[in-house]
């Protein structure tokens, strides 16, 4: 029978696997309007466990249900049925019903809004699960981010935190591409060396050997301009300080805070936003959507040319997802996090 | 003889009126390029306060020495003593060198930079202490703050904090006067009362008399759009709760922190920014002086058509300028707060 992995409890604090379990349900039938897709990739995200608490951030996407199909985890697969028109037996497709063996997932408007909506994928251009990573919402966050939230200038030194992640090694290396000078930061020394051999950054370093700021100084001693932050905290913190005049910083996701039982407090020194002129915007790449082809256009040459690496961490296994999260939370992953289900 | 109030030692947590002294000095020589100024007005402002710490936070207007002139607070005056070119004695003129009876003033830039400059004031349009309010860099904070950091659109509905001070009675009166709904907040029921009925916002609320963010809601029951943040701390927090998507918020100031012996945590719930699309900006006024001549023009015909009000609290003599700071910082002033000299 086809499988869907749903959540078992709301995790207070670390996630563990076993705050998921793998149930048996029966062939989803489509309905008019409908196809039915045989997943064979589904993404592992970190924002996946801002929707883990009991409770989602007002405006934000909902929170998971307990015991339920987890609507709105990106997948790819192939239409084994189709009741919608313009999708046909054999597409490979894109949707938000991940997570699980089988969808029947409506065309049009998906569990995510606007961006969530079905769509074939080109798979010429490059392998579906491709679109799991930079030619889907990963390449639109770190597109949109860059050049519409951080509004990137020439000149602008770039610091990106995660900068081994799934969107921190897109953001990185766009701004790299766009011919910038740019610094990483990750949570390993592999992870350091991945980002400075494999992609090519200009200066990283290790938050973890170090204090934040000291580091970030010594890699950017004129200082920064954007920072794209993916971690929050103490990495916000010191970006606040180390941020020049009308710097800018694109508020991506705070995966330092996501495991915290309680809220954590905000950066000491918001005040350099004053003394400095400084912009902090947050933003979700949903809210880009309008985007969506300029970053296809820009990504799939730059594939094309060979010069943006998409390094992968692959489990096998509809029922590895769990322990992947975990994983990845845990910050044991490189690059775009995904499952292949068969 | 000539006299300068001088700060006495750098105050940790409150202000006190005897961390100042007034000393008598020799009567200023005005050198080539200079003009003898005899100050009649100089300015109060919670911003003083943050440069009266041992260190001003990086990238800001430094600190204040100890027993110096206190170089960087506005005053308005006559020259007495002209050899700069384009001055003559009797002009009456704005200039950043006040707390002190006589200045020797440069022509061009000066001690704030070139919003600093000296400059000649037309009386004809308002009277000159008006400069150091509406006129002046209050109304070119407020102007800027909403027009242009805020990028105050069509429809959107505003909060002003701190809404009875020198700069939010200004910004809460422009969004007004373009006809945006204007929710205002205050410390005490007269200045609640002032702002309703004298500058007739639409709501306002004493945030001393319940939960900001409670108080907040029921004001604007369908959220808000852009927040002119003159205070900080749970102020902020409150707002980036209800703010709507895409909402703007100007980080003018955060007077709730200046008397702080440590910094104080930032929000912890800035993760709204992302749910929610939220910008934050922090600016200084002086970083606009390009929208000087706008502001000028528009407060200008405000004050002609009789639709900006623009209430003071005067203190008489120098000396009292110290005690009229800590009153101020206690919440104890409406409007902008003003030491007559002579």
């Amino acid at each position: 029978m086809p499988r869907q992995v749903r959540l078992r409890r709301h995790p207070v604090g670390a996630l563990a696997a076993d705050d998921f379990h793998v149930v048996d349900v029966p062939m989803p039938e489509p309905r008019d309007g409908e196809v039915l897709v045989r997943n064979t990739w589904t993404s592992v995200d970190p924002a996946i466990r801002i929707r883990l608490a009991a409770v989602a951030p007002a405006g934000y996407f909902p929170a998971f249900g307990l015991d339920a199909p987890m609507d709105g985890i990106m997948a790819v697969g192939e239409v084994v049925e189709s009741l919608a028109v313009g999708f046909e037996s054999g597409d490979t497709v894109w949707h938000t019903y991940g997570w699980r063996d089988y969808a029947a997932v409506p065309a049009g408007a998906g569990a995510l809004g606007a961006l969530g909506s079905l769509r074939r994928l080109d798979t010429a251009v490059a392998p579906a699960h491709a679109y799991l990573g930079p030619l889907g919402p990963m390449g639109l966050t770190a597109y949109a981010g860059l050049f519409d939230v951080a509004e990137l200038r020439a000149g602008d030194v770039v610091w990106v935190s995660a900068a081994a992640g799934a969107v921190g090694s897109l953001a990185a290396q766009f701004a790299k591409l766009r011919g910038h000078t740019v610094i990483g930061s990750a949570g390993s020394d592999d992870k350091v060396a991945f980002v400075l051999g494999e992609l090519g950054l200009d200066a990283a370093f290790n938050y973890k050997r170090g204090a934040i700021e000291d580091q970030l100084r010594a890699a950017a001693p004129d200082g920064i301009d954007v920072y794209f932050d993916n971690v929050g905290g103490d990495h916000l913190r010191a970006a606040l300080s180390v941020l020049r005049r009308w710097g800018r910083v694109a508020i991506c996701g705070a995966v330092s805070q996501y495991e915290r039982d309680r809220p954590a407090p905000g950066p000491d020194n918001l005040f350099q936003a004053v003394a400095n002129d400084l912009t902090l915007r947050g933003f979700r790449g949903s809210s880009y959507t309008d985007r969506m082809d300029d970053m296809q256009r820009d990504v799939a040459a730059w594939l094309r040319a060979g010069v943006l690496r998409h390094r992968e961490t692959v489990v096998e296994g509809l029922e590895q997802a769990p322990e992947a999260l975990v994983r990845m939370l845990a910050g044991g992953t490189i690059g775009k996090t995904l499952v292949h289900i068969a």
